[in-house]
């Protein structure tokens, strides 16, 4: 971003946050509210495709709007000052309103549930030491010599341990804490403090960052904490980020040092739950898609974002926290989970291991939904991963009323005799539809039959049996789900046929992922032993709907398993025990990878699977 | 250092430099030139004791003298305006001039002699590497694995390797040059740069700091420079450093910074000589003794500074040169070699390289003089070590008219029929004399009878033989030395009795040390094969004269050796091929060491060796 400055003393302030910043002439509001530090969404990339970025200019002038900005805004938009903010530039000082449903907000919490009973054994280690006193007549070994001596496993010394060394041993009457990670030690601390050692799990999702913090002594999580993501505000997806960061090494330092700048908010925020320092955290776990990965490494993702989507790395790393300028304990350590290819990640490598698919008998099948969907299945020992591009649309991006799940997002859709009633988050008045409100959505509509199988609305003639007031809510546009009398925006909330085919290419992406993934190990749907559903949408989905629509394979629901945010697991698990990320590391690097771009048999499943029926390709 | 400025606008200026800082009252004016970088010697630490820090204030308030500085400066010298820039305190705004003669100045260079011939083979490596391809049906690999499968000796990545890795590969058309270090990847460049690879020796003396730049693909030294050693300005000797550190971080920090910067200086004129960027430069190796290495690493030297003299630790270190801001490519590497012991220290392990007594027959002996002396005898396969506090007479502190060996110091003197005859560095008119003046100043007067061997002046009676002119020179205060009239100072140049008692103290130790450590072996300086003497006084001194006054032991002149800065060329040696750093750890932990300190045999060999006599105790 520039730092050029007006010398005019015009400002952009930002209500209803009150932030005033220097205005720069020529810059677009979201660039404006980026540096304010107020973020607003865009997940088309800044494109002015999506209109999800509005914003109301209430004082001030904004240049005039363009032709993109036309076909997204109607007159009366214009007239009460909305503006799409990645589009509208600032020409002199303004006021600019964010509403609530252009902004990040904080979202529901995902569960992790660790597969089996893990006992702490950290990568880094806190060691308890007592030095003996050197004599002139005897004894005139240095203070490293003798401290070696305790901790014989140490091969590698860190300057920061020893350029303190003097002084700890000083002042702990010559009894310390050793802390090493690995063969390298990294810290001494006066004194016996090997119970105050914390370690945090990271999820960096496309959309929401979470993180789970660890007693490593204990092995027990003490706080949990998530947060949007905030390279949203750059893109919805990890395409729109690789396109924004181009090759360009100051975007892709400026998308690593947002997501870093939010997670060092987040363990201040745990170490405050905790009731602990931050020093005391030696150790963080980091996992996400591949091209979270790179970002959050300041690796260009570059190569990701065109054939053949090659990474520049996949293999765990091990970096000082000081260097990625991560909160915790200066000399503490970062290290990041396996990648498997571009576009099968750590996370999925997370959800290999929170789920045990490959020590559980038959065939497993472990499917992560996020902005992208990895596909994980197991067989005998055998391991094979693919990704399917699923994109935003279960986050609420690409739908028209889509939002993401915040309160307000209409997430439950219920049709009865009387009518089609929904419930939203915190039952607020209703803001938009989040993920799970669209496949509720579809999935009861489909079931009266208003939806057909192919995704188009029925003949209104055709329908029977479906009450009044749910018949009046079918209109030229698409389904109203709640009227504007009843919400907290002016407008009514329909799901149009438009969106009913985003969840269709969406849902088809999944299901075919899932088909192509097993027909290469030789099986069909039918031979799933177990489907274990991953990811923070996963948990709020009606398993019902899931198969009835044929977003999951047709299999009994008993064998259907939810396992919230396994990939967030995954870390905690790696975190806990550093066996366990032995153990993992091993396992992502006999997964073998199919690339479903180029594959003919793909693009059949994947029509086949466009149909909005149980198993739908199955039969 | 006080960041407190003074708001009224006061300022203090150096003359002839014409630097002027803010002036903070109440701080020495010592203090305030060392905030300008005037480097003003203070050989005592600062305490008023050396009166080596004179400074005339040409305009403006200081405080009133204090006692110690009454007894140092005379009522003329306060007239003149005369102060000790260690005591007097700034009042207000104020011009000082500093003389040559309190300063810091580059001095007469060593050589560098290694003892065999020495294959380049650095430590740091650069390997030339064509990646492949990925194509979407077949190698899918990550650019780091298709890398990594080029230097498959590669373990680690450094993140900073990584975080380029794209560019570097896109911009060099897929050829590319590995940096290892060790089986750590550093660095990528683009293309092939495989020739241009640079390493430094840096010796950090005492007094001096040394530095050779090295083409690691050659072998070859393309480059050297050397200059004084800040910290001087804190101390002249280990122990007024660690003194003046304290225990306090923040000076051990200064103190390492202080030495830092001027080695950065350095690194800069050496690469402006060699034509090359500093960022080609990928390694140094460092040497000094036990405390420069500690202040070199900014860890705390406080218990060298007290019985039983233990350091904080005595291995090579690996440290990343940024972590140590050395200006060098900023993911390179400085490596110190091993100290042995709190006063036998890596450089004394330089000079058991480059004197390569270990491989030579018989009993050897190096001797390296500097600050402190420090000696390694070898016989057999076993090494032993000790270090004698010599003191840094020889660098011209606490010699009465002593200065550093820069221009105009007196560095030889003749002693013929006619008169005394004195010939100075850069042939300048006499300003003091250096520690090779010194020794022949003793040598001479010794010879001529003069001085006795108890170091007492002869009585005039007794003295035959000798011209009236030399005669003349003899005075209550001493030997004249240099007639005011001849000199580029106000004064004569005289050599006192407390001089020559310093000269006895300072070779006394150096001798019982020789002797004590031969002892120990089970020998007598007879026994001595080979006596290498190391260090840059010992290249500027007669050994006749160092024989004759028992500076050495009496043995036939063909056996000993002068090596000039050894130190150095054993850091030369380790950064040219890293077996020999390998060797030269090796050798150092087999060196035994003897603690002189608490031993009375020492004692003993010392009063004997007080006498200004050749062998002085082998009779």
């Amino acid at each position: 971003m520039s730092d050029i400055k007006n010398d005019m003393g015009m400002t952009v302030e930002f209500l209803p946050d009150g932030v005033k910043i220097d205005a720069i002439e020529g810059e677009t509001i979201m660039q404006a509210a980026r540096r304010a530090g107020v973020m607003i969404d865009a997940p088309c990339g800044e494109h002015g495709r999506c209109g999800k970025c509005r914003v109301t200019v209430v004082e001030g002038e904004t240049d005039e709007p363009s032709v993109t900005e036309m076909e997204k805004l109607t007159p009366a938009d214009f007239a009460a000052g909305t503006r799409l903010s990645c589009l509208a530039k600032v020409q002199g000082s303004l006021i600019v309103e964010v509403p609530n449903t252009s902004r990040h907000d904080t979202r529901r919490k995902a569960t992790t549930a660790l597969p089996y009973h893990i006992n702490p054994d950290s990568y880094t280690k806190k060691t308890l030491v007592y030095l003996s006193v050197p004599s002139i007549s005897g004894d005139l070994r240095s203070d490293l010599s003798r401290l070696r001596d305790s901790v014989p496993f140490v091969k590698e010394i860190d300057l920061s341990a020893m350029q303190c060394l003097y002084n700890v041993i000083a002042s702990g009457n010559r009894t310390i804490t050793a802390v090493t990670a690995g063969n390298r030690l990294i810290g001494v601390e006066s004194g016996d403090t090997v119970a105050v050692h914390y370690g945090v799990a990271i999820d960096v999702g496309t959309t929401t960052v979470a993180g789970y913090m660890v007693n490593l002594a204990t092995g027990r999580e003490v706080a949990a904490a998530s947060t949007p993501n905030p390279q949203s505000a750059f893109g919805a997806d990890v395409i729109s980020r690789i396109e924004y960061a181009g090759t360009q090494c100051d975007k892709v330092e400026e998308l690593r040092e947002v997501v870093t700048s939010s997670i060092n908010e987040m363990l201040y925020t745990m170490a405050e739950t905790a009731d602990i320092s931050i020093c005391d955290i030696y150790e963080i776990t980091m996992v996400g898609n591949t091209c979270m990965t790179h970002l959050f490494l300041g690796v260009d993702p570059h190569s990701l974002g065109q054939s053949p989507y090659v990474p520049v790395f996949t293999e765990s790393m091990t970096v000082p926290a000081e260097e990625l300028e991560i909160c915790i304990q200066s000399r503490g350590v970062v290290r990041t989970l396996p990648n498997i290819s571009g576009f099968v990640g750590a996370d999925a490598v997370g959800v290999l291991a929170a789920s045990n698919i490959k020590a559980r008998p038959g065939l497993q099948v472990a499917v992560d939904i996020g902005t992208n969907a990895e596909v994980v299945a197991s067989y005998n020992g055998r391991a094979v991963a693919c990704s399917a591009a699923a994109g935003p649309a279960f986050e609420g991006a690409r739908i028209s009323c889509g939002m993401r799940a915040q309160p307000g997002a209409i997430d439950r859709v219920k049709i009865d005799d009387e009518d089609l009633k929904v419930s939203t988050i915190a039952d607020e008045k209703p803001l938009g539809l989040c993920g799970s409100g669209v496949i509720e959505a579809v999935g009861e509509l489909r079931r009266v039959g208003i939806i057909e199988s192919t995704g188009a609305f029925a003949d209104m003639d055709d329908l029977t049996g479906i009450s009044d007031k749910l018949r009046n809510r079918i209109t030229d546009d698409g389904v109203i789900l709640a009227y504007a009398a009843d919400c907290g925006i002016d407008n009514d909330i329909i799901l149009t046929t438009r969106d009913v085919r985003e969840v269709q290419l969406v849902k088809a992406a999944i299901y075919a992922g899932i088909s192509m993934l097993i027909e290469t190990m030789g099986f069909t749907p039918s031979h799933i032993t177990n489907l274990h559903i991953a990811g923070a949408f996963g948990t709020y989905i009606n398993p019902e709907h899931a198969l009835n629509i044929g977003l999951i394979p047709n299999i009994p629901l008993e064998k259907v398993h939810f396992l919230g945010n396994a990939a967030g697991a995954g870390a905690k698990m790696a975190i806990m025990n550093n066996k366990e990320f032995d153990k993992i590391i091993a396992s992502a690097a006999d997964v073998e990878y199919i690339e479903l771009a180029g594959d003919t048999a793909f693009s059949d499943h994947f029509m086949m699977a466009m149909l909005l029926s149980p198993g739908c390709e199955d039969e």
